[in-house]
């Protein structure tokens, strides 16, 4: 009953294998070996362009990594105010940009809107160089929420930015999910939608450490060989990573593996919601759902072995309030989500409701 | 008509007069003289305590050299969403700090409130080493919207702070006027409230570039020497700071030039607020109007010579919305505003309002 | 032939068959899992003392944290002129530890002495916060000319530093290759001798992308998670690291392969100073060669497909010139360097000076 | 007898007159004002040349913040190794830079001469993204050693950087005195040889706190405005620069009071060489004097109230090697040393030379 994150898993069979053919043998070092160059290969046909491609470990490398190239170190960088880079990464965009400085701008909805926008720079003063300029936009897809942006949706957000004079950033941590739910191409919701550098993660959808930094803008890629390697991002076995992009792109599988997490998540959105005390707070859209519950429900779950996270309330819906005896928590499933976990999980809150417990 | 900024005027007489003696012969340089520590004592009268004090030229300097001194580079410090360490000094805090993090807490309130604070603790995830510690709160006295803490507003806030582990600090730019409105020591709005650092602001009110960053906790100024030196605020000739503090702190010339100051925009919102298409957003309180008024007005005013500012909009309080004839703008008056400044001022004000142009 | 480095090679088949059984099951993320558990208790029998341990993907990472814990950025590190953290990692020190400073001391010798820290500290001026103090040193054991580093020299060297209240940093990428050349215990080189903390590299000895940070001085651990999360270097499926040196460490596997590695240094050694016109620099005491050779023959070698790279010329010792037809060069032995290997380089080397093409 | 520094005199009466003449009236901040204006135009005059020019209080931030348009992150500046920036300046290079590197590579010269950075390049490895790039070159006029560097030396080693892809800045902390020992034109030593950008020092030569940075190649200055804001450089009430420089220039002052400086150096070098046990290690060329004398002397010229400072080794030419009851210090002398400054110096030497306490 693991639906504690998508990081729990280790790598999918397929990955695995890919990893362990490529350690064999000699090849250079640093990302300069075969592995890597089909793994680029493989992502263009990926997205059905030319690209620039870079490899790293972490999702918080890849993102600050893309921040630190699109914004200068006295510029600000919008996001939606539960972003992963805003309040899960430390404080690394500004590590990486050298001072640059994040702002939230979502009020309490699942996605950025271009009227927050809007209503920011309506509201912020313009006074170069006192004030910071507004040099880019981060988007995450799937969306903190576990929503998901539709390529209309990108496409009128990265229109209003670039009239800004601002790059867009794509957090796609859970790119693959975001695919899959919304049946398009990897192209629709980047590069046509005008996304300018993406960070493409596998690592939560089958690899075991495996994200890349892709820029359709190659001209902002300008640097990034240096911000990698002065950040220890470089690794010296650079086929590790990518082995990985190989095993994960090879025959669409990366889209099997999020197909299945977000079905599972659909199946155990559609099990919980059955109960009335228990409130999807945000649609199921991709492999999330964050919903509140009864406190002892989440106790009982928790003693009986289930793995799942309580969530800061700056993930709730605007107006939401919390009764003393809820909780507010996020479940998220992946490619090992198997229906037993499901099943396992539905039996004990069928039993806590029928048991008169509550 | 100046009512630009506090800012726009030289140093007062009695302030340029020490500085001229100061200028004589052969001192020690970088603060080792006998001005400076003539300035260090008089510091400690005018707050009847014990403290570490270092001068530097600018505000910004001032405020992110004190804030670097409290929060390390993966904490946040909190501030009003309108303090002039978020919106008027690029990202200098970012920078001093090593890239800790700002984060504004006022909603569109004129002060910060301990309901503010409250609020941010209990929506934010805490998940150290991926969430910031929240390690700082920046107040400012006069504050943003011009509107003055009392003593126990601020004992409040330094209380919650302190048992939130965090540390305050003021920043102090216009500090003489708030405490001209208050009319209580310089004591009871810094080190008795539970203030840790201060930036003492002189350049505002009568000197010309002398600011002192003043530690009531002397533990925290630890590094303070080796983060000013690297980041060029220790001037050879330190005696220019000594001297502008000696001249302004002598025989209360501070007070003075403060309550002047003060006097001359209570005078003025008196006159401008008999006009019903001329708001006061904040109630005048030490030496800045915010007011919105007929955008007609504004230009006749600018173009007969008049001078002051346009405000961002996130200078208004919640729920004001301006129509589209009108416009929003701050008006400051200082030590040099005369009475023939605000006669001149009005009588513009009073014939646009007479002559029907309106 | 390949010598070209130690990180041309995959992981050794011990440790990815670690990596492969770590990946199967669920396992809570970012480090907190039983692989990582269990290296860190296995380090503490390698070093036979408690320590606190931190795994990263890479040396530069390693080294730049380690680096970033203990000087502040308005003090100087020192290291040997050749050191990797000074020459291959870009400014990794500097941006880690938010612009502290590098300074070389070694003259060119293959090791760094006490004298030439006497002489540093001689000639430097002392007078902060203008001057920078001096606040670390670096010891890169194998060293940088491939040269080991006894236990009573570190000691010595050790005991300067902290004499002069500086921390002791030591870079081991090479570190089992040395503890092999000097067949003494981890510890004798480390904490016995006063190192406080160490970069412990297995990736270059048989690992594929595993680094271990190794404080002995557990206090100036303090910051570690911050910095290690904010520079992007927690990764979420920590097992990755955990496992690989469970496999490096088990049964005493890093101890065979670093043997291995330094005897087919020793066999090449061997043949390639049989001919007067080939010159080891610098004694062969690990599992580098640094040499002279003619220009022709490096090119013939290339040609017939040996891997290997021409060295900077700051590596050779003080001294020693270069004729116009010579080239000097860095050969590497590593785990999976074979008799085969080796065979076949010499009978090139040796057909080259039996041809009369030299 | 103060020849500490040329930074313990206050302004001088030219200075102070313009000063305190600019003192009056509102004039608009941040260096938007008449007498940055005519700084600027009188600063143009003064070169011959269209540039860009922007104030600020200290060498150091002129420096560094110089120095962080022409170094990224992950580059290189060389200087002398007694340079300013490299020992006096604690890590401010580093931190406007955002951690670039600088190293020194003058050997135990005075000046650093082409050969010096020939050799530094070809010891110096050349693998991006590993290798930092060698952007930049900073030159100090007057040297470090009190040495000037003619048109033609400056000509060659501004062709050598530019050459080598580096741009050149000059630390003209003690510039008039340069161009007053070489009678030469500031255009001669500065655009005309190739200096891409200058710190122009007048604080040390007769202002209280003005330092100009000079882009002579405008392009450099693009992210000028937004560096100085967010270090806390930008005074508001920027007249306070403009007048000083305005005094500085007005009739060719700067230069009457380097000409006086020097020959007053002169005179004291004359006097004091005329005993053996003083030697002058670097010849005189400007005002500062860098000299070996008996322990004994030195302290007894302390006990009656001279001022002067031991010297670190490092600004000993090559070789020299001091005697147990030998100190190396360093006499400066500026416009307010007087002949009587002198003569009651000399007074004293004689004495201790004469009167057999030796």
């Amino acid at each position: 009953m693991q639906f504690g994150s998508d990081n729990q898993t280790g790598a999918s069979p397929q990955v695995l294998e890919m990893l362990v053919e490529a350690n064999r043998g000699f090849l250079h070092g640093y990302g300069d070996d075969e592995w890597c160059e089909r793994a680029a290969k493989d992502l263009e046909r990926f997205f059905g362009c030319s690209l620039k491609v870079y490899f790293v470990a972490t999702g918080t490398a890849a993102n600050s990594l893309a921040i630190s190239c699109i914004i200068d170190p006295w510029e600000i960088m919008l996001c939606h105010h539960q972003a992963h880079i805003y309040q899960d990464e430390s404080t690394a965009p500004e590590f990486f940009s050298g001072g640059g400085r994040i702002i939230p701008v979502s009020g309490s909805a699942g996605k950025i809107k271009v009227c927050h926008l809007e209503n920011y720079f309506k509201t912020m003063g313009n006074e170069p160089p006192h004030t910071p300029r507004t040099a880019a936009l981060s988007i995450t897809q799937t969306s903190e929420a576990g929503q998901v942006y539709t390529p209309g949706e990108l496409a009128e957000l990265c229109l209003f930015a670039h009239n800004h004079d601002m790059h867009v950033h794509m957090d796609g941590a859970r790119f693959a999910t975001a695919v899959a739910s919304l049946d398009c191409l990897p192209a629709d919701i980047t590069w046509k939608a005008g996304v300018d550098v993406l960070s493409l993660g596998a690592t939560k959808c089958g690899a075991l450490a495996a994200e890349a930094v892709v820029f359709f803008s190659p001209d902002l890629a300008e640097t990034f060989i240096h911000r990698r390697k002065r950040s220890g991002h470089l690794v010296s076995k650079g086929r590790i990573f990518g082995a990985q992009f190989v095993g994960w792109l090879k025959n669409d599988h990366w889209l099997e593996l999020a197909r299945h997490a977000n079905r599972q998540a659909r199946r155990l959105a559609g099990e919980l919601t059955r109960f009335s005390a228990i409130t999807l707070q945000w649609p199921c859209a991709a492999n999330e759902l964050f919903l509140t519950m009864p406190a002892k429900l989440s106790t009982l779950l928790h003693d009986k072995g289930a793995e799942f996270y309580e969530w800061p309330y700056h993930g709730l819906p605007a107006g939401v309030e919390l009764s003393a005896d809820e909780v507010f928590v996020r479940l998220v499933t992946s490619f090992m989500t198997s229906d037993e976990h499901i099943d396992q999980f539905c039996v004990l809150v069928d039993d806590f409701f029928n048991s008169g417990v509550e």
